[in-house]
């Protein structure tokens, strides 16, 4: 059976294994005070071009994204959101649960433009109640966005440029980070996110990692207090040297780049492979997950060999499917599968 | 200087304010423990028709609404409501500060359909992965609506079967009851409301009380350990006997439905005269609130002699406009400002 | 029947009442924008010796106090309070409810001194792993207590002086304030109160009005934002003069402490009593509320003829009883009581 | 340098890691739904002697008894708990956050009596205001407690039967639950907990894994609609195996309760150590925990080899200070620490 279904089906990248063991019976001490996790968070800031950043470890999205908004709103404010984003859908209410609402925008392809945020926040403060309205108080993006499209340097500008203007923290759900930025044709880089935006995360769990998350502040005083606000949500590791090691390793010798390029490599290759065989593209990503519209006695048949998911019900003839590689998937169970369809 | 902002500028009816003034030195129990209380329940529960429900007295709308849905809500579940409900827009973030989503739906004229909602419960456990995502665990409809608008029977029905195959109740916020009941053209009771909704409240503040709004509870169980809830929202009234007395001045001798005819009699006649003069109406409401598109001059000019809302921001050309009137508008007020169009 | 239970058996101050009603028909903007509400304002800023202070109108005390606490504590900071205190006790939880831990000190007729709370703070930050704890973000004291006793002036500042040693504010709930402020032999003044607190509230619903609390900032960024936070806590007032009109009234011609010192002379009248016919004092209040240790016989005949709580579960023998008096409380119900024992 | 701070300092047993790089390329779907998460549930199941519990697995401490406590409790509810508990010291108000309060009772060496409980549920229902309090809805213990004490089991069947009879579960916080049951003299199984708790959790982050607690409860209905909770805490990792394989590994042939048989050993050969170097106990642990009353000097010698942890802030002349020992200690480390004394 081959398995597209998605990135964190495996558990981490050998070197991260071999440093996991290599480091087992060592006694350091607890809650990300070792000096591993100094060392990458050290990698992580050198990497983003950041002088005085900061660095936080989480060990899954749902929980960074959840303390993270919480950390940079204040309560009167809520978050700005793509409806289709993962805060909004896909995290069971998380956001809400610490108490801010998700205040969705229209969004494209997954995208929310600096247009739309500008016009929102503009008509906002003019609406003479808004005192009895969530404020907006923080903007929510992620790239590779859940649909695997990314932003454009440009846009991510005048996304900054807008936060800017408002007063406004512009954070980045990087989960999928690694796979946008190995992504043919992407004109951002690492440091154009640290440049651009006040907080992201860079996700180890889908790219590489065992698990974890590692949370980049641009500006130290960004997440005030953060140390008990992560205690709170249940995000203090004991062993917080576990995400540190993890990192280093990923962060040492470009390990993290090198790997995601395969995933992307992967997923072109998957892509050319499904559109030669005459498949129709859903959505067209450059990153690691791939989207085709499927005929319905097909994905049956595929099913048989691949998992795989389906991107919303079935409606009789033809259902989008996706398809995730990642660092691990090799060039044989692309081709398999493409010899499948 | 005239006033069609809204239905909440006044005090209270005559009525109420002397039945304030004679109970005033009476010694009771607090906290609604008394016998005004239990008599305006009495006869709360009578004009719905209803043998074991209860009645729980709040001070406001927004109160309302935050502790009523927290008390109908598991903490995995959120509300479904529509984009434009108030619950959504106006109420500062006070359902999602206690933890609940609110989950927006399409609608029409501020009013969600049965099909909707059918749909999306319909979709939502289809999908395999609901349990990462807010389960739909009540809705909320308003009756009026934000826009004036009312549900038919047939419509309070379809909501009413839907919520009943889902197993979650329907919540009705009626900030405005009285002045729907009291519309042209309604086939809807209090008593059709009382069976097809599991909760809902008839508004005082907005209709001939000081201030309060009385939840009804069709069955007894509905809003179990109701009154921590209700403390822990900040919405117990010491002397709650003033909720008790007010509600059972205006539920006595029909004369909640008295008043809000008077509302409704106004809007009527504020309808006729804008149609006479020419003036297009932005939405057809049958209830106290008149939505009409006016030129932007017209508008200058009349906020000269008269106040009341524009209904979105100005475009430079024609801007919907909102003008209420309520249980104390009389006859020349309406006739004033109809002379001055 | 006599009744001793609580100072919130009763309407309003017949002068609240009256204005009440003269101003019944006014037409007012809504949410405290009006004219009667900045009066309020303007006279008790002047009674506290205040120029540039805010204050906020509430409808009672729990929702005042999880209201400003919510306002003035920061996510991981918590308040420190006396474990007999109204907010650990008696509020259901509703400032944890919105996410803050009450952190309880040793206390001593419902009192809290200065060095507990030094003390407290001082190993706090000397703990290695308080970052694993919740923060002192503000200290919560009631005057007069939930046991009728009263700070001194030099207990207050002491209070005053370690809160702004650590920095963080000194909140006072005067649920029952005018009576503290009228008690016999007191040495605090409201000016002294709003010199030594950041913010506290005079209690109404006590005190002469129907309902109705006031929140005095007594500096304007105190609580900032604190709009959205009050329409979020459910205690936005759609008719806000009503609370406007009952604090103008009684700060208007010293009215509020006028009838806060009857109530005070008729519990030192009630005192006397119960010491001449040879009663044991439970606690030695000088405020409305009077504490006696009463045989259990008596009990039993005492409330055939009046009402009064027991302070605590009936032990067999002797139970200690509380018995309030209010503003409107008179001469012969006191002397009545009296005849009874 | 010696290490006897805690029990974390270390990775995971090299049993649990040759697991884990045994499984690491296997492909398995995320969040827990993998066989070896389905495996090391029935193996817990087993080993507790239930047929049709649930076993949930979280990544830490503070995260589960957050989550398990919002999964027990209705919003009018609290937890009642020992002051001295975790959940009301160390865990940085996450209960409070979830909105609910940790309500503290008197006890003695860590522990809660099964009186205690049961006068104060009584106290509470005979309280008339107690709608105005936050209801007992379960009782947290921990097992060892923060002071390595251990409950009898006569003490927990006292405890059982107070929650039954008061119908609110017993939730027993087991982060070292493994070196609670190793200890010497101990007449408490795993059975008996599996018997007398509801809900309880097995550390594994502070005995043998890498990081992991599994949750247990010992009837599935207990925590209803449970998986968008532990997502909405963030608390659902992706590979959710990793979890499962480590269980599943110290649940395999008795490696758990072997590996906690050393610890124990080698804390009670430190114990006869200090003793024997004529040092005086501050408590008397059965367990992994050894807590000594140490002369300052001695404090400071002892520092330059070791490292551990004061129990309170030095007082001049002789402070408390802990000792842990962990599956990992050998023999050597205790006698060489025993020669430095």
């Amino acid at each position: 059976m081959l398995h597209f279904d998605s990135d964190y089906m495996r558990g981490a990248h050998p070197e991260v294994m071999k440093r996991l063991m290599e480091t087992n019976m060592e006694q350091t001490p607890g809650y990300g005070t070792d000096c591993h996790t100094a060392n990458a968070e050290r990698l992580i800031l050198d990497a983003c071009g950041l002088k005085d950043g900061k660095v936080y470890f989480f060990t899954g999205g749902t929980q960074t994204n959840a303390t993270v908004i919480d950390g940079l709103l204040s309560r009167h404010e809520g978050v700005l959101a793509a409806g289709t984003a993962h805060i909004n859908v896909h995290e069971a209410g998380a956001v809400e649960a610490a108490g801010h609402k998700v205040i969705t925008l229209p969004s494209s392809g997954g995208k929310l433009s600096a247009e739309t945020i500008r016009q929102y926040i503009s008509d906002f403060y003019k609406d003479s109640s808004y005192e009895h309205m969530v404020a907006p108080g923080m903007v929510y993006i992620s790239h590779p966005t859940e649909l695997g499209t990314l932003y454009t340097l440009a846009e991510l500008e005048g996304l900054c440029s807008v936060c800017r203007e408002a007063g406004i923290p512009l954070y980045m759900d990087g989960a999928r980070l690694g796979y946008g930025l190995a992504a043919y044709g992407t004109d951002v880089t690492l440091k154009d996110i640290a440049r651009l935006c006040d907080v992201f995360y860079i996700g180890g769990t889908k790219a590489g990692a065992l698990f974890g998350e590692a949370v980049v502040a641009t500006r130290p005083d960004l997440l005030g207090h953060f140390a008990p606000l992560i205690k709170q949500h249940g995000a203090m590791l004991a062993k917080g040297r576990l995400l540190g090691i993890q990192f280093e390793t990923l962060f040492t010798g470009d390990l993290y780049m090198r790997i995601c390029r395969n995933a992307v490599q992967a997923a072109m290759k998957l892509k050319e492979g499904f559109i030669g065989k005459g498949y129709e593209l859903y959505i067209d990503s450059p990153t690691n997950q791939q989207f085709f519209i499927l005929p319905d006695g097909k994905i049956d048949k595929l099913m048989q060999v691949a998992t795989f998911e389906l991107w919303g019900p079935r409606n009789g003839e033809k259902t989008p499917a996706r398809f995730v590689t990642d660092w691990a998937t090799c060039q044989n169970e692309v081709e398999e599968l493409i010899r499948y369809l």
